[in-house]
C-alpha cells in the first residue's frame, strides 16, 4: 500500500452565490453551503483513496459569519488524518465581497469518509506522508477528534 | 415573553428519494440530506421563535446507514433547549424501503439557530415548557452540548 | 391479498418556501406545489400498495389562496378509495406564515395512481379497511368521482 | 378593451427529457410535466392578458401514456375561453422517441388563470375573437367546464 | 441514406424567465441561456439524425441584449449544414416583455453536433435537401464557418 | 485608475460530476459545463473589475473530449486582455477520473465581459500588468480575437 502526501489531494473549489442559492434572509442558504462542503470533502477523499467513498460523519460545524448574496466563496480542503479505511478531511470556507474586497472566515468543518471497494465494503486507504510540523499537529488533533467521535457515535446509537 | 411547549413546534417532513438526489454510489447524496436537515431545523426554529433565524452550528453528525435510491425518508424535529436568543433543534432521520418495508435509523443531528429581529440582530426567544421527564433530560443534555460547543467555537476562531 | 387501514399509509410532508420556489408574483410557483403534491401522493400510494406506481390522473384542483414567500407549507395525504389496481389519494395543502401564525387552506387535490409489478403491468392492491364514518363517506364520494373520471377519460381520447 | 384572436397567444414549448427529470420507473416524473404545463399555461395567459396572472385551477388531467427517458416533449397551448378576468387555457402534450420517431399523445389539461393588476386585484382581460367553427366549439365546451368548476369549487370550500 | 428537409427538424422552444433563472443583475443568467441553447440544438440534431449526438463545438456567440426578469424567451433552431457525421445547428433567441410586448433579438449561436451509433462511434447523418435560396446561402456560409472552425480546433490543441 | 496583475484575479473551480449533471449518453451535459464556464468567467471578471459584469460574448468553443459520469472537473480562468470597459477571460477545463487518475483536456473558452456601474452603464476597468512573456503573448492574441469578434458582431446584427 503506497503512501501519499497531503498536498497530492488538496483541492480548491470556488463558487459564486446566485439568487437561487439564498435563504429568506438573503444570505447563502446553509443547506447549499453544506452541499458544497460535502461535495468538496468527497472529492479530496476520492483523490486520496482512488476509490468510491461514503460520508460517515461531520464534526461540529460553526457558521462564523453569514455569506452575502453576491459573494464569491472559496472552499479549501485537505486530508488531516487517515485510519485503516477512513479519512478525516478538513474544509475551510472563506468568502469575499467582490466589490469591496472585504473578506470573512465563514466556516470550518471536519468530515469523515470511508473508502469502499466495488462491492461496497470498506477498503484500505494509503497512509499519509506528513511533510511538516503543521501537518503533524493536524494529524494529532484529528486523532483526538476521532476518539471523541467514536465515543459519540456509540451514544447516538444507544440513546435513540 | 411567553413560554411555549416543545410539542407546539415539533414537525415532520417526508421526502422521496428521486434519481436526481443520489450520488455516484446510487444512495442519497449526503449534501441533499444535509439540505433537508437544515430546512426542517429552520422550520422548527421559526415556529418556536416566530422570527427569522440563522443556522449558527451543526453538532457532530453521524450517518449511521446509507439511504437507498427508492426509499421514503422521514425527518422529525423538535426543540431540545433554548438560551436567551438561541435554540438547539434535534433532527432524526429514518428511512423506509417502500417495497420491503425495511426501516433504518440513518442520522441524528443537533443544530443551533439564533433568532433575529428585522434589523438582523439577535432577539429573545420564548422559554420552553418542559412537560415530561424525557423533555427535561433532553434539556439537560443539550445544556452540556452547549458548553462543549462554545468551547469548540473559541478553538475554531483561535486556531484558524 | 391483505387488507389495510387508511391510517397505515397516511403521510405528512412539510416544506419551506425558499426564494427559488417563487413565481414572478413572489408567491409559491404553482408548478412547484404540483411537484410536491405528486411526490406526496406517490409516497402514500407506494406505502399502501408496496409497489411502484404511476400517476394516472389528477382531478380538478383549485388553488384557493396563494402561498407567501416565507410560508411553511404542510401537505397531508391519505387513500380515499382503492379499485383493483388503482388508488385515489387525497392531498390537502395548508400553509402558515411563521411570523404572524396566520393559516390558510390552499389546495385540495384528488390523484389516481396505478400500482405496477416489475414488468410494468398493473398489479392488484390491498383492499381498504374503512374504520369510521368519515372514511366510509370519503370512499363513497371517491367512487362517484371515479365514474365521472372514466367518463371524462373517454372524452379526452375521442375528442383529441 | 380590445379583442384578440386565439392565434395571437398560441404557443409551443419543446423540452427534452434528461436523466434528472425521470422518476424511479425511468419515465418522465409527473411533477416535472405539471411544472412544464403550468409554465406554458402561464405564458399563454400572460400573452393574452398582457398582465401578471395566477393559476386558479387545473381541471381533471389524465396521463394517457408515460413519456420515455430520452423522448422529446412538445407542449402546445392556447386560450379556449375568457370570462371577465379569467381565462381557460388548454395544454396538449405529445412526445416523440427521437430514434424510432414513434409518437404518443400523453396528456391534455385545462387550466384557469386570473389576470391581476399591479395591486394584485383581478383585472379585465381582452375578449376572444373566435375565427372558426373549432374555436367556437371549444369556447362552448369551456363554458360548460366552467359551470362545473364553479360548482366544484363551492364543494371544496364547504366540505373541508 | 435518405435525404431530409431542413423543415423536418426545425423546432421552437419557449421558456419563461423565473426568479431562480436570474443573475445578480436581475437579468437572465448567461449559463441558463446556454443550457437552453444546447438543449434545443441537441433536439434538432437528434431529430435530423435519429441518433444520439454529442456537442462538438459552439461558435462565437454574442449576447446582443440582456433578457429581463419576467420576459418570455423564444428559441428557434434548424440545421444549416451537414457533413458526413456532423451537423451545424443555428439557434436564434428572441425575447418579449409580456406586459409591454417589447421585443428584442438576444443571441444567435452556431453549434456543431456529431451523431453517434450505439457504441459511441461517429455515424453518418442524412444529407440535407435545400429547398430555397435562403437555405442554400446558409449552407454555403456554414461551410465557411466549418473551415474556420477546423483551423481553430487545431490551434486549440497545439497551443494548450 | 489602478493597474492589476493577471494573478490577482486568477481562479480555480473544482466540480464533481453527479448523476443529475449527465446527459442521455452518461457524460457531462454540455449545458452544465457551459454554466460552470460562465460562472467562473464571471467570478474572474468581477475580481478584476470589482464591479458587476455582463457576459458579452463567448468565442468559438471546442469540446475536445467528453467528461465521464464520475469525473472530477477542474476549471481554471484568468484575464487575457482588457479594453476600456471589457475583459477577455480564458477558461480551461480539464478532468480526471478519480479511480484511474486518467486526465484529459476537455474544453477551452474565451469569454468577454463588460463591467457595469450601478446604473447598468459600461464602466472603466483596471489596466492589466503583463508580468511575463506568456502573458504578453496572450494579450496580443486576445487583441486579434477581439478584432475578429467585433467584425462578427456586426455581421450577426446585419444578417439577422
Amino acid at each position: 500500500m503506497i503512501e501519499k502526501e497531503v498536498s497530492a489531494s488538496r483541492t480548491i473549489m470556488t463558487q459564486a452565490v446566485f439568487p437561487n442559492d439564498v435563504n429568506n434572509n438573503n444570505t447563502l442558504y446553509g443547506g447549499k453551503l453544506l452541499d458544497w462542503i460535502d461535495m468538496l470533502g468527497g472529492i479530496v477523499a476520492k483523490k486520496h483513496s482512488r476509490s468510491s467513498v461514503v460520508t460517515a460523519s461531520i464534526d461540529s460545524l460553526n457558521f462564523l459569519n453569514p455569506i452575502g448574496q453576491r459573494d464569491i466563496v472559496t472552499l479549501e480542503a485537505w486530508v488531516n488524518f487517515v485510519g485503516r479505511t477512513s479519512m478525516e478531511i478538513e474544509v475551510r470556507v472563506t468568502s469575499e465581497n467582490p466589490f469591496t474586497t472585504e473578506n470573512s472566515k465563514n466556516c470550518r468543518a471536519f468530515l469523515t469518509y470511508v473508502a469502499m471497494d466495488e462491492e461496497g465494503k470498506p477498503k484500505e486507504v494509503p497512509k499519509l506522508i506528513l511533510s511538516n510540523k503543521e501537518e503533524k499537529e493536524r494529524f494529532e488533533k484529528a486523532k483526538e477528534r476521532r476518539a471523541e467521535r467514536l465515543r459519540r457515535r456509540d451514544l447516538t446509537a444507544t440513546e435513540w
